[in-house]
């Protein structure tokens, strides 16, 4: 089976020039079909600002208003998004810059509202991505790379978490493909000791992921990115990788970070 | 030879959400082959407005300063490239957003600096288009929509005249296709009285084209324009027409408009 590999890169690469520079020269070096997803980065909170758009908070979460949708539309589809092409052509990296709206790659459904009305935010489950179309893409020799953006189908636009559109593409691919999934994050990896960058476990198997919660290695906001780790491994991905951006390179090779397999 | 159409609209339309979901709709409903250009409209100069950067005019000239060009990149290729993306999905049309910078389908040159510096603004020739990837999405089952942003594949984006890029795509994808390109703007198009819209000229025909020039029926700003859309002719695109948004499912059959032909 031919491989396929999914990057995941977060915000914190985004809001760093030389950092998001660097990454995007490793990206491109990865070998063989690709697909990047990335956040949004502080730069969209500044715009709002700038805007007098507040951020809306119920109960501590976040709301996407129609405000902050638009913003938000600007910033991670149009600005980050076709900066990143721009510096991923230039390394010759045929870079094609997407929502899920484009091609319908990825339908989402608008959050239902049960206590808390989210606004435009877009769920994701397994029969949101057409594979179909974003093979032709793939197959067309382009290299998709996603925002944080999808639609609903009925002409709205959806602010959608990354991580998600990545696990959700990766699992969808890998009926065709060998998939590979990356979420590169601010850590070195799994770690033994969260703040000693020298403890991290190279790698998790499934079965050991309980034992690893019991004894408190996976804590926090691990907890929920390991399982989704898992749930894509269950459902077909053949392995993810998580760890430093700047490890790109050495990551999906196994040197650097942690590896999550069945 | 297999048809291909190209059709551009202008600001106007953009502005105006009803008169664009009903152009949208018209759009969906072409035959064949089709790809979108789209201009900007007001929605860029209202943010330069809201965010304080003033409009950097040098001899009457518009400049496209870094701050413009970050601004154009969220509000064309973020914001109305993908609403009308959304909207096109709702009306079942398989519509991807793109920049030139995408697929590197349109490489633009930098405008060198003679009297005045215009900024980061692209200009275009006969070889900017790649043909071949923009052929990959259309044979992939993509009706690629077009922002005015390209790019010099040296990593910078570049603000760029959505007519001229119309016009270079159509020419560039004639060696395959049978190309039409339909020019949507304010008026019902070439009109004898410029006033009356019950006088449109139905055909004008290159070896005319002196005349009416001649005679007043084309002057100020239609010159330029039908210019361009001669030289596309003689590049060999098959047609042009220019007209009405509101009238596009009856300007490319010329039975409303303006047919320019050889």
């Amino acid at each position: 089976m031919e491989k396929l590999t999914i990057v995941k890169i977060g915000g914190n690469v985004i809001d760093d020039s030389e950092a998001l520079h660097d990454f995007l020269r490793d990206f491109s070096a990865v070998p063989g079909k690709k697909i990047l997803v990335h956040g949004g980065g502080k730069i969209a909170t500044e715009l709002s600002g700038k805007l007098g758009i507040e951020a809306q908070m119920v109960e501590g979460r976040r709301i996407t208003d129609i405000e902050t949708l638009r913003v938000v539309t600007m910033v991670y589809a149009g600005l980050i998004n076709k900066n990143i092409v721009a510096q991923l052509q230039l390394v010759n990296c045929n870079a094609i810059g997407l929502t899920g709206a484009d091609g319908n790659i990825i339908k989402a459904q608008k959050r239902p509202v049960k206590v808390i009305d989210y606004g435009y935010v877009g769920d994701l489950d397994d029969s949101s991505v057409s594979a179909k179309m974003l093979n032709n893409l793939l197959e067309g020799g382009f290299v998709p790379v996603f925002c944080a953006i999808t639609h609903d189908k009925e002409g709205q636009l959806l602010n959608t978490n990354a991580d998600t559109i990545a696990a959700v593409i990766a699992v969808a691919m890998s009926a065709q493909y060998e998939t590979e999934l990356v979420y590169c994050f601010e850590k070195k990896g799994v770690l033994k000791d969260v703040n000693d960058d020298t403890t991290v476990v190279r790698t998790v198997k499934s079965s050991q992921f309980e034992d690893f919660k019991a004894d408190g290695t996976i804590a926090g906001g691990m907890v929920p990115k390991l399982q989704n780790a898992f749930d894509a491994i269950h459902k077909g991905v053949a392995a993810v990788y998580i760890g430093k951006a700047d490890e790109l390179p050495m990551l999906n090779k196994g040197i650097f970070g942690t590896r999550m397999e069945a």
